[in-house]
């Protein structure tokens, strides 16, 4: 693989580019949203707490997230055994980031919702 | 749909869940990134700066950021038209969380490697 000399997502082959891939995802966003505030969640709620998450999705978004060392992943031996999942030091590194993307659509909705019907509009009376 | 009171992205109805997907997407990160510093770019340049994207790709990003407001499209009547991206103000005023998490990946990729090296260890040598 080619490498880059200082990191540059704009080249493909940059490793960085599949970091922002894993980051820059709804779902992944999601997690640490609901993890953030050093809270540990069981998978059965970290489910509930992320409306509309599949169960497929969410083990694959675990996996990854775990995989780049952003959440850990506790196996309690009780009976059931219980898994608990929180931020790494690493994930909590990212949280003010994912912060910003979330404070930024919470404050611009009115915004884009306008951008929307304008758009929408003009496409409708286009010849 | 069900409508959210205050925005939050955890709930599946809330308008802002669809804004986060838009936004929390690899492609449209290394757009806005592209299109940062003011730079007007026409569609061959920013497919030639985002190396690996497809036309198919960077057009539906495009045409999902133009209609979310933060991308705007101007047609020139050259000949053939020229057409040319830019960010509009509003998506001038995400580049800053955008950067942020581009900025998180640039910074902690070694942290990621070593983690990935270490889970894919350990994935090898459990029973």
């Amino acid at each position: 693989m080619e490498t880059c000399i200082r990191w540059d997502a704009m080249k493909a082959a940059c490793p960085t580019r599949q970091v922002i891939a894993r980051i820059a995802d709804k779902w992944a966003m999601l997690v640490i949203t609901a993890l953030e505030g050093d809270e540990a969640l069981r998978f059965s709620e970290l489910r509930r707490r992320i409306e509309g998450v599949s169960q497929k999705m969410l083990t694959q978004t675990l996996r990854a997230l775990e995989r780049d060392g952003l959440v850990s992943r506790t196996v309690y031996p009780t009976v059931p055994v219980t898994v608990e999942y929180r931020l790494t030091p690493l994930g909590q590194s990212l949280t003010e980031a994912v912060d910003a993307i979330r404070d930024w659509a919470y404050g611009h909705m009115s915004e884009i919702e306008l951008a929307r019907d304008a758009f929408d509009g003009r496409a409708a009376s286009s010849p």
